[in-house]
């Protein structure tokens, strides 16, 4: 077996062929959401259009429709669901920001940055309660208990995360939780809504709400140890930032568990007394070389990739779980 | 990194070396249970004796043992609470035996088998019953609800392992929750009485339950890897049985997610027609090959040995530490 390692990563079009296949789809989920955004107040047009036009690459709907598609599913409702799990990621983000005081997401200024941390707090309470009469709309109470459940779990997961700042003993099985709740939970939603809409039985329901969640830690398990290890040039985004904010992530939590006393009571001292910054940052992140950390998180993230692929092995191989298994493959592999 | 493989693995002293280290100890754990199965019942004697005799590795009782050295306990009280994890553990061997209806255990005659169903039962629920007069004898509240929370969840995890045999649509996700409760837990319990009598932070007893927890896990996947790809010469014992019981294990569940049509369809006509027998056996075994199972069973375990490990970080590099690691190394490459 080959370990994929950052450097061996070369460019696929994987993520482009499974953006084309549902381009279609989500121009529409897009209308959907503008539309609902259609408001007489233009600070939350405003806003909301600044954050969700700010170009994520909408992995969260693109699951739900993509899953759809995998349960043959042949209504419309799949894209107004879509809508709603892209709106309850947005709301997270515009409370994120504020709660880690971010000036830049995407590369872009960030809403509380332009307009202030009570607009981009208002305005997320606002998005969540337009995905929730969204929902109402539709009318499964299923659907709902759904939305409603992943909307508690990623509040309280990120409170969990709030409290770990700067806990340097935070364990691994603590952050597994952390990213299970804050991020894994919603990808796991995202494609319950459409199993949920759709005629497929019980172990295919089960299959893909576990596809979505392993996917999902995959996927922070590959966010977090890209903010130690990517290269600048190639991601075109700032690192070290999750250490700057003293977060728990896996690469630190590794390196506070492997290093030895000195490194760990020169770290401690670091995190305990002062602002960090770049060159602490270069500190740790050369030092981490010495214990496998960025080796080991690839490992962790194939290891629940893998899960997420054979979660699927209840589906009949077919065109759309092909291309399911490529975005797992592009979004475990990719380098920013 | 190097994938281990079962073939490359070379025989070493690391258990031998962990099992003189603790030996004296251990003595004094098995006078403890010798003695309190002291009884006017003979059948509960004999019967008792028969499997706690029957030459198991101990590794339940040796983990309470290891891990009051880690934490400097300098008392008598964790041979005691070793001898009730090892009640607990033979309690369940003697109930389990009854379910799988099994007539050879460690290759000797199983007590049902000679004393028949009904006396294995009620000396396993004696067991159960002296571990809990054995605890409220120690006196500790904290360890009687560790043990009594773990009795609970092996309990709970034997039902839902029943409730999936022959059920080939078993996911991944379920198969850890049942090996995490029938086998892991008890692990886990096992460190963390010992924890509970040192004087340790909150932060160490968390990383020992962790410890166990991730143990038990990584230890059950290779047992259940074994049972597919074991070498008979090298373990001694017979292997398939859990493939002729219709056991749900980690090997027969990602073959049955790989596997493509046809030999899903014929393997689902062999589990709900017939009784399996070795030809059976050889052909899964045989196909499992082209699926990288093995490789990726013993990955899997490898995954959660190094979260085992890596959860030790929180106590200072010392020899107990480096025992235990071993241990863990030793428990996850072994090949019986």
């Amino acid at each position: 077996m080959k370990i994929v390692k950052l450097k061996d990563f070369k460019i696929n079009d994987s993520f482009e062929e499974f953006y084309n296949w549902l381009q279609k789809d989500l121009n529409q989920v897009n209308k959907i959401i503008l539309e609902s955004l259609e408001t007489d107040s233009s600070l939350i047009t405003e806003l909301s259009n600044h954050i969700i036009g700010s170009g994520g690459k909408r992995i969260r709907p693109l699951l739900t429709l993509a899953t759809a598609r995998l349960c043959h599913y042949s209504g419309n409702r799949h894209l107004t669901l879509a809508s709603v799990i892209e709106f309850i990621h947005t709301a997270t983000l515009l409370h994120d920001d504020v709660v880690d005081g971010s000036k830049k997401r995407r590369g872009k200024k960030t809403a509380n940055f332009i307009w202030g941390n009570k607009s981009s707090i208002l305005v997320g309470d606002f998005l969540l309660s337009k995905a929730f009469k969204i929902l109402i709309n539709d009318g499964s109470l299923k659907c709902i208990d759904i939305v409603s459940n992943v909307s508690e779990k990623i509040s309280f997961g990120e409170v969990k995360q709030l409290m770990s700042i700067g806990k340097l003993n935070v364990s691994e099985s603590d952050y597994l939780e952390i990213i299970g709740f804050k991020t894994a939970e919603l990808f796991s939603a995202a494609c319950q809504l459409s199993s949920e809409i759709s005629e497929i039985d019980f172990t295919k329901k089960k299959s893909l709400k576990d596809f979505g969640y392993f996917l999902g830690i995959a996927y922070q398990i590959i966010d977090d140890t890209l903010d130690y290890f990517s290269e600048e040039k190639i991601s075109g985004k700032e690192i070290g930032n999750d250490f700057k904010e003293n977060k728990m992530t896996l690469p630190l939590i590794l390196f506070f568990k492997r290093g030895n006393k000195k490194e760990k009571n020169l770290i401690q001292h670091m995190v305990q007394n002062k602002k960090l910054n770049d060159s602490d940052f270069n500190w740790v992140s050369e030092k981490m070389k010495n214990y496998d950390i960025l080796d080991d998180c690839l490992q962790k993230a194939r290891h629940f990739s893998i899960m997420a692929k054979d979660s699927l092995g209840t589906f009949p191989d077919n065109e759309e779980k092909r291309k399911l298994i490529n975005l797992v493959n592009f979004l475990t592999h990719r380098k920013n």
